[in-house]
């Protein structure tokens, strides 16, 4: 049976996003800075078309390594496919079929190197029955937002929440766990470390 | 020279206390998991005058003795004194000297076992002068509570914060990052995992 995992960066005081997100701002004020340990990382550095020779090599990046390696499918909320329809490098960094989330039905959209998004219009958990089928095994990874993560933790849909927990803080902006069920029964599995960003594993439920 | 250290607890939400703080009340509501990990700790039990023998061993318990055994002295705020001073053993657990920020002047309190109060009026800055006067070489511990922790964060006087993020959400209550100001640096040197708790020490500054 695929485990449905999340992976989500945060700020140490809580934040997935700065304050003023919005479209064209999609992790508000200050907030590329949650990410800045990913940047400079060869596995993610290749996914996104940059030079992945360039890149470092680091236990983040064995992480992030690992995470393309055992996902067979996505599930995306709409409003991050929105943005990142705007950005990603074509091949997308997927390589594997997207199940967005969705009010709006459209037809499957093929991109180069194995990504294709999928428009869901019927909730979460079709979505994930439609990510498990595709992911041959594999296992599916919410990608985001915010809102997607939280409303799939408060149903029960997730299995293993990965926390990116960047050192910094931006004192506002949008919390990740803002809304979350506090009865979410959370076991910490695996922790990572670097000077850059603390990688901590929870088994849910 | 000391280092000045403070040892926080706080949910995975960020909460160091659960809602209605009052005293009588001091960690809120469902505040008592936030420290569930040290409440089976033999190092912690046996300063707690509790049967030390019956408590467990593990890579946390060496982590609260290192902290007991660095400390020379102590910084505390007035409301986490006012409290303790009603349920801590005697002898209490410090063994070594406490310095109470307080708007109140008193003569200092001597305790069994090495722990004598001392009541300060004029300021953190102050009370940590005394307290790196009194260490000996040691190191010393702000114990807190947030309002101190974050005060002196603010004011620059704290040189690493350690971390014991437990895996539970609480929702709300009082969060130790409220009103520390995002430009303070952070910087994770040592992560100590278990299933209970995730130890992150950070260098500040």
């Amino acid at each position: 049976m695929s485990t449905v995992f999340a992976s989500v960066g945060t700020t140490l005081d809580g934040f997935m996003a700065g304050p003023n997100a919005r479209p064209g701002n999609p992790l508000g004020d200050g907030g590329l800075t949650i990410h800045r340990w990913v940047f400079e990382i060869d596995a993610w550095r290749e996914r996104q078309g940059l030079p992945g020779g360039s890149g470092e090599h680091n236990a983040s990046a064995e992480l992030v390594e690992e995470n393309f390696a055992r996902t067979g499918a996505y599930v995306m909320g709409r409003r991050m496919f929105a943005e990142g329809e705007l950005g990603w490098p074509d091949p997308p960094p997927f390589r594997a079929p997207v199940f967005v989330l969705t009010h709006a039905p459209r037809e499957p959209w093929v991109r180069q190197g194995g990504t294709t998004f999928h428009f869901v219009t019927d909730g979460p958990e079709a979505a994930l029955a439609a990510a498990r089928e595709a992911a041959g095994g594999k296992d599916v990874q919410i990608s985001g937002g915010a809102e997607t993560v939280r409303t799939c933790l408060n149903a029960g849909l997730v299995d293993e929440l990965e926390i990116h927990l960047a050192p910094i803080l931006l004192g506002s902006g949008t919390r990740l766990f803002d809304g979350v069920d506090p009865s979410v029964r959370l076991t910490p599995d695996r922790t990572v470390a670097t000077p850059q960003v603390t990688h901590i594993r929870y088994r849910v439920g």
